[in-house]
């Protein structure tokens, strides 16, 4: 009986867990390094695909500024172009000749519309123009309100940004060996009843499809997240990483899936992080080195996260 | 003894759900195709009916903005009228003396004011339409925030795109037969802590009620849903549905409701659905055809959202 | 042994409910008929008992406007007073002479800075004149983004409109008699997952203390408020009321709090409502008249609000 | 055996808690006085730490006002600065000559372009100077979104304010004594589904780790906080604190963690408050004064907060 029908055996019932568990279907990894299913979608229509408010939500900081200020530009040509076909007879004030600064000038009346200043000199006096100048400065407003809203939208998404060591370790734990791995709050929010799910999935070969088992944690749930949390899972005899080592796990294409969850304080919000690790991202003999100290003034205590995956090497009992 | 009497006994127990069972007073289905409540209400007030703030969130973005559009014209036009009221001697800086083209600059002075932009070169110059102009700047102002608040509104509303396969299937399950749908999420949002709950419901001919009973499930609750997922209730001997066939149905007018529930991980937020067969969308005799498959480049998984009602005629055991 | 000491032997325990059951201290009704608590807060800073937002977001919308309104001519007053301060000499393009007028004119500049429309006829020409039109410029803008704010905080704010029957009656059920009372939506949003606490409250005498027992419901969760919910507590030897008549109730100055939970699927929050029914609004034989019919044609169900409080005379059983 | 030794093999569990055990490491008191864990967090790079969303919600009034001010003078400081670079005579309409108040004018117009006001007498002629001003206004009018959002942000946070009373007390209860203090809600809000979570935590001096154990309410929920709730630990037989002196809580350097989540009625969120009392706050032999009256015409309650600390001496029984 080779070691995986005797696994199989004696883990023969297997989780639905919504991450699908054809095989041959799916791609290397089930969860991104980034916490996101590793999924594409097809078969939606264009506007349903892009979700543009998700993507303006979530897209970088950097990438919003230039956006917001790539629509201004883009905007404020296609107003100035309506001054031009309606004929620049149509404004007065205007003092330049040449055709460059001409184009600046009525460029600049269009962006003083647009953002509602209409410092004057340059004015519409002809019937075309005062329409065209009216639904610009509409135009205007409503794209600032609506930019507003956005900006307030990125603001209040909630954004645990939970800090996760590297690897996964099997270290020493009561006469046995654990699973371990050790989180922290990369924020100033304050995260409490936080809460970890593990689930374990592998590759069953015989019937190429992946199945998933809940691990057991010796405490799945803590009152607050004020210092790093080393999660705990046991490799006792209901455990199913009992007897499998590195190699096996290697072999089962093995990936450890966190899913935790939290009330942050902070935005009254619940939040949720996933991670996972693969077997390749699980070391084994070996224990985590503290990442907090007592402040020089003995007031306070200090949480050093860049020590969040520093372990340093133990032996593991037999 | 009939085949409803029958029914009747296994099943006398029936569970009070907020829908109402008094079949008489009932419309054909219970939830309409969009999985709101197929009711009416009435004996309200004006106002309370319309719930202004409801409607103007819910309504398309085409009517949205055509909306705003014609609130703009509309106050523009009641100021204008204004500003003829008490003379156009109290607006200095007019260019113009034919009739049309007159209103046409004395309306691009409202909506310059409206919007403040403000040019300056039409301004006004008496008492009275120093006030009416000064309150028409604080109205457009309040209306950009009222319009602010609005956009705010319609973005942050969450809305979970699930997409229900267009039919119920009942399909060979385990030397058995099962009731199945699929439901996969349409959007980019992760669908985290899913739950389904299923209420079957018919017409009990001889008290002329509608009754209704849970139907249980293989799996309620799934930990994500990035792929497809096929909810399954097992047509075993505690199934209402045990030994009723495609005609009984049709007979009790049997209705399916699906009640879906989960947590939207991108908005933060509880998201519902609800969606509903009867029984002339139950299709007997067929299996789901997969709807997902391996990337290209064998990283990711690809999910087909088009397939998702597809399926292929299977035997159902006897 | 009197009536009262046997009630009380009866349901000798009682559930600590953060009413209070000091009945010396408390007033008349424990809760108001707007479902808010009868208590009066002292001991707050004047900043702390005002609560500013609360009240900002929870008056009138009549009273609001007018807030704002008042609020723009204060201020636009004192901003005008200001310029008078510094001289109007640092105003150009004043027309006028006349006190009443020039007066006029400077409010209607302040208003135009203050708006942020900004002619430019009339314009500031000093330094303290171009310092206070800044500032009064800056202000205007916070004051609008504060009002934007305000207006979505009115705006999101959900507020479920339960509608509840009058009168609790006192009805037939089952061979025995049921306390019900009737509930109803009473706006479009969708009301999910429903559930009613109700709690029994009477003065006893003799420790003259206010005693809480929970009532028992027949159903106390329902999926879906689509229709009426006649809540139904059975009077069945387990519960406090079996054998008071209605002279009783008085006596003990009996209140019947209801506590409302749902999760409202258009704002997608939890949302509560309270309501109390004191002894004189119980009304004893009665049964509630069917408040929902077939729409004229026959594809909805039609819900009329104003009959919820309809009943009819019903005999009760011994 | 020492005291210590024994209280140890009582309880000889622990309760992991997320606050953290290791003694040597930790700072002297694990909650602040705020309620805040008493932690610094080091190892962040610099935008991770400033948090700046969460420093511009959190922040007083005072600071957010001035903070606002001083960010406007200092952009139109630097603006006022381009304007000079690309050369004065590219802005039409100075009217002065002396440097001061020359660069006060330019200011002045950088100011009515950053606030969209626009007088106009002043404005750009040249390209350079249109270009400046076209950005500015745009700059302004986002900036001034961005602070709508803000202030969106701090008023719709939902901040608790749960006033504690200053000190445990040890009070006679039932025949033995019992830990209790008080809380009210400060704010008109409405809690509701109240629930306190209490946690004793010392520092056991033989392992040099902090231990927890859960302390058992009377009652750890209510309905609503309408009035003040006094919170009791009973001191039985199962409790930790059974036997301990005043003494004995000085020297294991006690704390006793109090948390407090409701919902809240106003905001529809829920909140969630901590408190601690060190031993030195815990006064042995005491009763709570009642900080409620009927109000003068006996229809309302009266809650007077300033009392909620207040106390008298009572003897416990031995």
């Amino acid at each position: 009986m080779s070691k995986f029908t005797e696994f199989q055996k004696r883990f023969n019932f297997d989780k639905y867990t919504g991450f699908g568990n054809s095989a041959n279907n799916q791609g290397d990894r089930l969860l991104g390094k980034d916490g996101n299913f590793n999924v594409e979608r097809i078969g939606q229509s264009f506007f349903e695909r892009i979700s543009l408010y998700h993507q303006l939500i979530s897209m970088s900081w950097s990438q919003f500024i230039w956006l917001i200020i790539t629509f201004f530009i883009v905007v404020n040509l296609i107003f100035s172009l309506s001054y031009y076909l309606v004929g620049l007879n149509q404004l007065t004030g205007l003092e330049t000749s040449n055709t460059l600064t001409k184009f600046i000038e009525v460029s600049a009346f269009s962006a003083q519309t647009l953002t509602t200043v209409g410092y004057g000199r340059i004015n519409p006096i002809g019937n075309a123009s005062d329409i065209i100048a009216s639904f610009e400065a509409l135009f205007g407003l409503l794209s600032f309100a609506f930019i507003t809203g956005l900006l307030y939208g990125r603001f209040s998404r909630p954004q645990a940004r939970l800090i996760y060591s590297p690897n996964a370790i099997i270290a020493p734990f009561q006469n046995m060996t654990a699973l371990m791995f050790r989180i922290a709050n990369g924020r100033k929010n304050q995260l409490i009843e936080c809460e970890v799910t593990l689930l374990f999935n592998y590759l069953d070969k015989e019937s190429n499809m992946r199945r998933f088992i809940n691990l057991s944690l010796e405490y799945s749930k803590v009152n607050a997240l004020s210092l790093s949390w080393t999660v705990v899972h046991p490799i006792n005899e209901e455990s199913p990483l009992t007897g499998l080592t590195k190699q096996d796990l290697e072999d089962m294409k093995a990936e450890i899936i966190v899913m935790f969850k939290a009330f942050d304080d902070t935005y009254s919000q619940v939040v949720h992080t996933r991670h996972s690790y693969t077997a390749s991202e699980i070391v084994w003999g070996a224990k985590f080195i503290p990442m907090f100290t007592r402040s020089a003034d003995g007031s306070a205590t200090v949480l050093n996260l860049k020590k969040i995956g520093e372990f340093s090497p133990a032996e593991l009992p037999n």
